[in-house]
């Protein structure tokens, strides 16, 4: 297991205030999204349409998939103002307008096979597939494109300047991304007890699942509804137990629920405290780590988060309070699935990789 | 603290099919709703409209309002079909026709003060307000009408002996419910870790918190949204505590969370399980405490139950999971707060005290 | 055209209270659902699975669609509680158990196609497709599987009589039903204008399109949403015309809208008066087309109906206002539009078929 | 009844890109909220909060309210963040640092008493009550605080020019926007049979009605529910008939419903067309009023708008259809009940009271 040398909140590089891309050419990075037709893809479209640092140069259906008028999927938009292309290779050839970063918004295998191919091209890629992300002891190593692109676990607010390096950036799950900014802190202060389970209940909203023509997505069916899934064995455990850096034999049970709402999740951790860890410390070290993140919003002790706080900002929000006799904690966070959870978060990303300022563009 | 000598599916004492009332009027024993404008109370009144066995025989208002014709409040009845009278203290006086029952769905201190007074009157009562439940070691003890006459816990699987010959029937709360019936059967066998912390999630629609005008309820607030209440300090929790037997030093951390949806309540428990419990151990407790129980649904090991089965009927449906490496369990019930969390199981318990079938009048 | 005599609220014949059905076996009439699998087959299985005159024999699949458990559909049923069979021509030969009624939830062409082979059986046929129903002038005629088989239209409380005595009912759409039983009255008893235009605006949940794995229905599309479709141009609107009997130059405008809720439907008719027309005349108009009627409930000048009030239920409520200074009145009719628009209205059929009380085992 | 000599898409005025206030101020316009805690308030605060031409000087709460932070009432603001600060009159004394113009969200009667005196003043007042707005002939005159100072009717798309020379807009309601947009075009192109009835059935969110702590509006009524409400008796249809100069004969049927919905609304407007009208005359009409306006967006002839396309935008989306044979058209319009039916139409009339481009500051 590789275990992430994980910094909380470092300082950003200073970068250039206008980019000059590699081919010389001066003016705004120019970027491309693959994979605009699901929620997460639309969404990046969205902000990167409006994202006064970028250009969206061209949006593409996944490869394998026909052109799509955008307005068919958001009917916010009007029909011919925005279309997802459809992918060819010979979009990478010599003499083509390649872009400085390519957004990819895929399938696991669809990003595996596509990501070497833009970075042997020089395009740098924000990855919102588990494919590269880390994986825990005895799994599968991710694939690595080369020796100089390993991928940078993209939690922006934990590997701000590793990212800010990177070739490939691999963005974080919802899921991951809520746990991980709730419990990074009190693990890395050391004020967990090794010793205890830490329990992760989480709840989403419908479009945490994809764009999936599934009968449990209708919404006769979700509607009025709450149920689990994948109990103790979602597919994120294992990216959440490699980046907090549990111990093989520590327990941590995750169950996530679909929620009737569409936007929004929240994870309400439950973990016991070392013995003697004062109330305060809980707060000092959310506040060390967050003091200087604008996309994490600490509601402190006793207040506490709720989806309507979150949706269509960019934001996580976290909360807290401490039992002393019990000798135990509880943290909650919310966020947008489809913004921190998935297009804000690589729009950070991309922000920190081209010296923007890390929330430019996102709504907060 | 007063442990509860709770045994799992007792066997029913064989009841009379024809009800003769204390003073001896051969027919259906009477029933009144006292609290018949809320959701729990209004949930009363539509079982026991089309009970076969009972009578309903006059629905009351909370003492102090107003009379109230229901139909403004349930649109699916029609004006003039269904009052709620104002009460009167002249209703128990001598001559006056007197229920053979009383159902009560009102404030804590309603009960408190109607209660004994009722009892009084040779009036059997099924009480849902909290303030007749056991509390835990160091909380003040219910207050007991007189020596005969201690409040039985009406959690209908595992006190139907003692329920059958109570006077005053204390109904559990709706998260007390769906988290004891998902909890007592591993508890009780021996099953958990008795030093690992107990972890209960809860999820339930708005009609848990009753029918009150508050910010929070408006349709706009409380759509599209998710937020916990009361973290670690839930007033059910002494109730659960004390019921389920727990150890002072044992850590039971609960957080309730408000859902979008009308009707409906879930909770996720994750236990540590006893050194050496086999799998196929939980599945045998759960049928041990459940195979006479139709209001108890097992789904089975990895069958998870969801809001939409369970909601319109007066059942709980339990699903589990265990994790041998972890040594843990997860368990899930479902059941509607407004049947099996509270009208359902009253009724199940009015059953009792009349020798009825215990499910007879509820919908399965 | 072929414009139908309907009768208001015609007298029931009056029916064997134990039937015999055609062989000579005594005791409860048979009945098949074909379509068991869609939302509407599957309200129906719920009604007579419960219900005290019938013995719902078999449920079958769509033909060409396999084998289901309806655990899987419905979860509020057990697995193996209830099993969609396979259908099979087989099933029809001689020395299988026919059914004494079967009841088609299928789409046209399987209704088409599967119908007369049932009726040349002797079995009686409700079905809810819209082969059997009437088309206005210039339509193509609906089959007629035979001289004495005539469909009927089966608007339970204008066509009783009929109803009782046919072999194939041509079950109305839930759109149909609820915009019918709205203007019927004022129409039959001469109050519209006959050269003004009627105006139909329909609202229905999600469950109105049927079972569709489509994108419009997906819970993340749907939600927060209402949209028009096929303004104007709805497939119900020649049945409307046909069975109201307007005059093809009387413009009647339709659009219906899907609104974010799984069960319901409102039709709010806005209609002109002819001179003279008191405002009393409208309430005696629905008084006596409806006065014998349980499943139709007057909710009188002023009042309203919503969908809270009627989902779950088999009943339409109607309510309504005149203007006698713009000579207009607006009428408002709500059902559950798996309910009166489908499955409730198709058992109320199947009462009047063999003779039982109307409303017998319809939630009311 | 004064027939408001409306104009088309009306040629802004040029106003000056830097504003200088009445005192001599150079800087952005300050502007006053009062009201702010309302829903629409608090959405002109959200707007004004990031608009790049004015400051928000000032939130205040409804005279007679206490102080409030609004993080009370939205979870996406901080504590402390954004308070609406108590009203007094002595914020208008002189010396006071008074703003250059007022944004009322206030119940009539406030509105009725404020405005004058913040006129008296020389505050420029945009007034969201209906206190200002034209009513129909019979109706009460609205008060004219002064000669010059006669209230504007501020249907942007319509009033551009009188707008921005006004000191007193009367802000639409947001019925009236969506129902004016839509018929305007045609009743000014002469298109509509002027013999005929206009229908318009209307569906809107919660939020339509305000946040008002009314039982009709708590989650647990108003989920999986459709209501009418004031059929034909809308308090909007004096200000839609007068603004239309529909005459005293021409029958207006109105019916507004309540959708399950947080925000949106939608008109269904059903009319019958003058003879010989062309469909390509209503493109046109639509085309000519609308082409230069932004916040208008023409979907075309077939095309439908659903509440999602427009929710969280300041747009009004229109399609239409027309059917020949029956002499009729039916016009669909929706849009945001908060931002074009509220705090965004505001926002664009402060724009063209102050020179600024039309549309700044409003998501489209």
């Amino acid at each position: 297991m590789t275990r992430l040398p994980l910094h909380p909140a470092a300082p950003l590089p200073s970068g250039p205030d206008r980019f000059v891309s590699p081919g010389g050419r001066p003016g705004r990075p120019s970027v491309w999204v693959v994979g605009g037709t699901g929620y997460s893809g639309l969404e990046a479209v969205r902000l990167l349409r409006t994202h006064p640092a970028f250009r969206l140069a061209r949006i593409f259906a996944s490869p394998g998939s026909p052109e799509r008028d955008l307005a068919e999927i958001d009917p916010g938009l009007a029909p011919g103002q925005a279309r997802a292309l459809p992918w060819s290779p010979a979009l990478l050839e010599e003499g083509a307008e390649r872009p400085d970063a390519a957004l990819l918004a895929l399938p696991d295998e669809a990003s595996a096979d596509l990501a070497p191919r833009l970075l042997a091209h020089g395009i740098r890629v924000v990855d919102l597939s588990s494919v590269f992300r880390p994986k825990s002891a005895g799994a599968a190593s991710p694939p690595t494109p080369g020796n100089d692109q390993d991928p940078v676990y993209g939690l922006t607010e934990w590997e701000a300047a590793r990212i800010a390096s990177a070739r490939l950036v691999a963005n974080p799950g919802c899921y991951a991304t809520a746990c991980l900014l709730a419990l990074l802190p009190l693990e890395r202060a050391g004020l967990l007890d090794p010793g205890e389970a830490v329990v992760v209940d989480g709840k989403s909203g419908i479009t945490g699942a994809g764009r999936r023509l599934e009968a449990d997505y209708l919404f006769a069916e979700a509607n009025e509804n709450c149920r689990p899934y994948s109990p103790l064995a979602h597919r994120h455990l294992p990216e959440i137990r490699a980046v907090l850096g549990l111990a093989a034999e520590r327990p941590l049970l995750f169950v996530p629920h679909v929620l009737p709402v569409s936007r929004g999740l929240m994870t309400t951790v439950y973990v016991r405290l070392a013995r003697g860890v004062a109330s305060g410390e809980i707060a000092a070290a959310f506040d060390h780590a967050y003091a200087a993140a604008p996309a994490v919003r600490l509601l402190g002790s006793g207040r506490w988060p709720q989806l309507r706080g979150v949706t269509g900002t960019g934001r996580c929000d976290i909360g807290w309070t401490a039992d002393p006799v019990q000798r135990a904690a509880v943290v909650v966070s919310a966020l947008d699935n489809l913004l921190k959870g998935a297009a804000g978060q690589a729009v950070q990303n991309l922000n920190l990789l081209f010296g923007r300022p890390r929330e430019e563009g996102i709504p907060l």
